[in-house]
């Protein structure tokens, strides 16, 4: 077997899926739903519907700014939006963002096959596992050199799910993961800027017209994956490891990382054991002294805004996220706004934050865990620990992350309850028509 | 000034072209809108078009199959129809094939922004020295890991291009240069299947959405091409040079190699050498008892076939290319086919051939430069030495490119005469839309 014949015989030898993964699917499904929802609102909205606009690709698929946009135009603008809060998913073993590149082409390939929930759940959860082991046979060189694994390994997982969707013959899947493969790049440079988010749309579109490509005839090398001048050694060299390709297990679904708190990762771990104790000690901003988080050291080069002036450098510093967390029990999209940011009750609070970075100190929580230390003006020391909530070390609960969903959708002109029950159908009968009449 | 800020500085900095500058522009695109029209009506046409149909994507640009496309899937089918037969032109200096790329993506933004034959040309020439430039800083580590310059260089001409004809400013063209930074990639594993003219559209049609977004108001890193992590460290590494990108003088265009024959580049100089002799000694197969053919040792891993079964591998046999030169003078698409491939004349004549590999021997001829030895069934020897037509070292006559362009379109439904009247009235105040007109 070849790296590219490891990955077409995990996609045709994926038939159901266990009820737990099932599940696990359908959570970080409606979850990306609710962030893309939510997501289309924003600058980034703007800028992709009058881009969409002035250049028209017409069709039928549904975008989540509620029009309508060709099958790959759509699966753009939806990856896009999904991941422009960067409130989206990621892996919990290397950073990439698999539900914002794989469930668009999951969703415009399913509207093109009118795709019913099994052949949905099965196309998401094949992608999702495609992106894992891609992604772990050339990381963590791949990243090093500079490529943004959600745009260079993105296209190869959205056209397996693509090719499920679209129920493609062997040849035609090998053949479109070969296409896919040479639509792969992607750069860290770009983070920062409009052209990250659109690195997952990228990537999302690039899959489905692979797919649709291999689907009426086109080729590819019939291992364009590994050997010689293959994706593996263009983007990795010698470090590419296909032993990563292999297995029978799916592992990618299980391990993905919910985010809770719409910050850097790395802050999450601190910022949940901050929530615990706050409420567990009824603790305020009013009763706090001074609040230590202790946290991966390579929190350093992630948490570089220290006194944010706005919401998107807020997202980068550990003052902010803890301050948020006392003040409000919790640091959602409410609370990363400019005016939150720079009000005098936050600020005063921030004051309070230290941080610290040891790697021993958080031992067995996870590269995202965290430890926090409150001492409060009545002289009392209290200490908490825990995982990055929503992450596979800790995972959340139902009322958290339905909860983080209707607080995305809120302030749009979607009704968060259908939706969440035409998602949450998607295993009992339902069909990616169901979720798109519900928007 | 940043790397990119040298390419930005040359596309603004460019104005009028000097009129040598502007005849080869048109030369070039004349010569790859024939071959793409040409392309459209083959097998990968077939596969684009069923590909276009399935997944509408609608609009009103033009496309070489006669039907029209939105602005991006335009620039996808044109860019791969225009090198599908791979007798579009390369640069001389390194492999990459740069008329396939930009052209598609100034016809395409041409249609959008009703562009005049001068802004049409001038983009023109703008992406062509971007991908010369942004090649060059590249080569050949770049190639070397596995990637094919026309796909992992092209969106950054191609956003060039389109970005002179839409007009940007110089912030949109920083933030167009960055968003097709993040579009490159594509693997030389591909080459030999239907990905590989693909490579050609994908660049195109991510270069003309990379400037169609930026007029948007997307953005991207300022400095996407250099730097830590940046496009050139992400192909190159410690290789990237990016003194390349910087200049005044305009010399990609005076870079592009013509293809004359429709076989592999390596074939040009010795088929062009015995097509010299055979004119004036006026040889035929009958009186030839032998050929031989030195070219550069690279020819080795290039000439595969000795005994092509078809067309295709004929491509890629020398023993053939001389073969259809000394029987029919030439060797364009009509030689190209498989009947005249296995026909007994041919088979007959390709037993006279043997290949040399000696760089000595063709020095001065460049890489593509070819020697011939012919000796005739009377004993006599006749030897002669070519570098490719149509390369910068071996300038091809007006009448020859013309004779391609009318073989490339006489079998379709165009008209050549109107069609090559409005590419070459291009710079006397035509306008792209004149050029679709005579479709």
């Amino acid at each position: 077997m070849t790296e590219t014949d490891d990955l077409v015989d995990l996609v045709v030898s994926t038939d159901e899926l266990d009820s737990a993964l099932t599940e696990r699917s359908i959570r970080a499904v409606r979850d990306w739903i609710g962030a893309a929802i939510r997501g289309a609102t924003g600058d980034t909205g703007d800028v992709l519907r009058a881009y969409a606009m002035a250049s028209p690709a017409d069709g039928s698929a549904m975008t989540f700014d509620g029009t309508t946009a060709g099958p790959e135009r759509a699966c753009l603008l939806n990856g896009a939006f999904g991941h422009t809060l960067d409130f989206d998913d990621t892996f919990s073993a290397f950073p990439l963002h698999p539900t914002t590149v794989v469930t668009p082409a999951a969703l415009s390939a399913g509207e093109l096959a009118d795709a019913d929930g099994e052949a949905f759940l099965r196309a998401y959860a094949v992608g999702v596992e495609v992106l894992h082991r891609v992604g772990k046979s050339v990381f963590p060189t791949q990243y090093g050199r500079g490529f943004h694994s959600t745009a260079a390994v993105g296209p190869i997982g959205a056209a397996a799910t693509a090719a499920v969707v679209l129920d493609l013959d062997e040849d035609e899947l090998r053949n479109a993961i070969g296409i896919a493969a040479s639509s792969a790049g992607g750069l860290r440079k770009n983070f920062g800027t409009t052209t990250k988010p659109l690195h997952a749309g990228f990537a999302a579109s690039a899959g489905l017209r692979a797919a649709l490509l291999a689907r009426e005839g086109a080729t590819a090398h019939e291992n364009a994956l590994g050997g010689e001048s293959g994706y593996g050694e263009a983007m990795a060299g010698e470090a590419f490891d296909p032993s990563e390709l292999v297995g029978d297990e799916l592992s990618g679904v299980a391990d993905i990382a919910l985010k809770l708190f719409a910050s850097a990762h790395i802050t999450h771990g601190s910022m949940e054991a901050l929530r615990r104790l706050r409420e567990r000690e009824r603790l305020s901003p009013e009763s706090v002294a001074s609040m230590t988080a202790t946290m991966h050291p390579g929190g350093r080069e992630v948490l570089i805004h220290s006194d944010p002036d706005d919401a998107l450098e807020a997202k980068f510093s550990i003052e902010f996220c803890l301050a948020a967390v006392l003040r409000s029990g919790k640091a959602g999209l409410e609370e990363f706004t400019d005016e939150y940011v720079t009000a005098p009750e936050t600020r005063e609070t921030m004051e309070t934050v230290e941080a610290v970075y040891d790697e021993a100190a958080i031992e067995g929580l996870g590269r995202y865990g965290g430890r926090v230390t409150v001492e409060t003006t009545d002289g009392e020391t209290f200490e908490a620990a825990a995982a990055a909530p929503g992450s596979p070390d800790n995972p959340a609960s139902e009322s958290r992350l339905r909860g983080k969903f209707d607080s995305c959708v809120a302030p749009t002109s979607v009704d968060a309850e259908p939706l969440a029950a035409a998602i949450e159908g998607l295993a009992e009968g339902g069909s990616v028509s169901d979720v798109f009449d519900a928007l």
